[in-house]
């Protein structure tokens, strides 16, 4: 039986690990012959962990490298950089993804590649079951809203289209959930970092990312305390510096953001902090400028760094 | 109001010019605040101009270059180098696609793009019309069957697949179109390559590509009679060889292709030679080699090529 292998990006949020997860149920109802296998590429993180023991669903296969010639599915990425190692002779005949298409993407034959600048990977999914006519059970609905609550913070950021909101409400309905209080527990669970080392921070949700030629990393948290995150500033700057050597970077942008009051702090290192300055308008000040509005890092972190690189 | 340009790949075929009139009329649906204008990259050619005039529709508008900034709809393609000239610099709004992705596709934001490996771009965009419960008329329909029975050659081609079928019977019932009886008359009016000169005939349906860095032109041309069409070999070679030196063209492939038969007579030149011939294992012979069965520049030519260089 033909194996195909479904996953998300590095450092997996909860949209990378629930639409492997919901993808997997989605081509197990589109084909009888394949053994379908939802990976992921990382440490389930807190927020995650949380929503997935709400609704009582194992986490997706570790894997850190595929074999020549493997089918794989990508979901909530398509960037070489942000897959798994072996990516480049792999088989992909599918992507669902919500991002840019990325340099470094490219395919020797057509595939099923379905993108739409919506909040979350799990917004097309949602589109998808519609489309097929498929029955969303209140199982998959609840991972669908979680990683809808996740990648939109409750519909606060300025990713959120019409579409989540939509998918939202109707997902909720089908898994009885009280949005509001479900999302902000788990959104909650996911700013526990207490028992995080510096180098974990930085790792959590990091995403490397080429910006015109410069090899750039941009890792994000999300926090109700700022000051709390930032009490170990000494700590991480030492290993962002570390970080930056070690795979030769020109840019380390960490990003911290408050997810009460939508706003960011951040640490930025590396020999390009200039771009970081130019598209924000601010003076770096012991490596640190706060970014007031800024909470997500596709609509509000990367655009701008491309355009001011 | 805000101008939107929806276009497929130059040297445009019958899906391209189609789907852009497709496109057209599904964005008008879509969107009450923009003005939605279908283009051309080149020449309607006489298989397409036969379907036009049967369905009595104006040939989108021709355009050469676009400004910065300019909003885009790419059918049919989304290889830069096949695209219009300024397109590094247009927004991507949306992609409709039967292709792989190209390694020099990239945006700096997150898009709407729909690709399915099918055997044409009409029979993507039949389904989202489906998706969106809008109804086609027998307009529309006569443009989506002619670029199906163009890119499948009456569902012979092996790219041909269920879905493309289904589309076809479905528009056939719709347009009260006989589809065999049309159809040929329509691939005939292609291969009327008379009152083309030897520069026209490789310049029909043309596509660069990048093949593992070597940089590829493989130009097709369907006939009843490939005699007829390498009676001006010589002549052929002439202008293939002088657009190697313009272009700086590693390999040229120029694939006259028997529809009624099934196979393919070549002309192949450039430094590059060797690819086509590991690929085929075939010897070249005065620059040409017959490929028995093969019809499709995707299916069969590119992938080829991009394996054996």
């Amino acid at each position: 039986m033909n194996k195909v292998l479904i996953f998300g990006h590095k450092s997996p949020d909860t949209d990378s690990i629930m639409s492997s997860l919901i993808m997997a149920d989605l081509e197990k109802k589109l084909s009888r012959d394949e053994e379908i296998i939802p990976c992921r590429l990382g440490n389930i993180n807190k927020e995650t962990a949380y929503a997935l023991d709400y609704f009582k669903v194992d986490a997706p296969k570790f894997i850190d490298k595929i074999d020549e010639g493997t089918n794989v599915i990508l979901v909530d990425h398509n960037e070489f950089s942000q897959s798994v190692d072996g990516i480049e002779k792999a088989k992909i005949i599918k992507v669902v993804d919500h991002h840019r298409i990325a340099a470094d993407f490219n395919t020797p034959e057509p595939l099923f590649y379905m993108a739409e600048p919506v909040g979350c990977t799990a917004t097309i999914l949602y589109s998808i079951y519609k489309m097929n006519g498929f029955e969303i059970t209140p199982t998959i609905a609840g991972l669908m809203l979680s990683a809808i609550i996740s990648d939109t913070l409750l519909l606060k950021s300025p990713t959120t289209t019409i579409m989540d909101e939509r998918a939202l409400k109707d997902l909720a309905d089908i898994a009885k959930i009280d949005i509001n209080n479900y999302g902000l527990n788990m959104l909650k669970a996911g700013t526990d970092l207490s028992d995080y080392t510096a180098e974990q921070l930085i790792n959590l949700d990091a995403k490397k990312v080429d910006v015109n030629g410069n090899s750039v990393i941009v890792a994000q948290v999300n926090t109700v305390d700022i000051d709390d995150v930032m009490k170990n500033k000494e700590e991480l700057e030492n290993v962002i510096t570390q970080k930056i050597s070690e795979q030769n970077l020109d840019l380390f942008m960490f990003v911290v953001t408050d997810i009460l009051n939508s706003n960011s702090e951040t640490i930025v290192l590396g020999k390009r902090t200039d771009i970081v300055e130019k598209g924000y308008n601010v003076k770096l000040e012991e490596n640190s400028a706060f970014l007031p509005g800024v909470v997500s890092r596709k609509k509000q972190v990367l655009p701008v760094l491309q355009k001011n690189s």
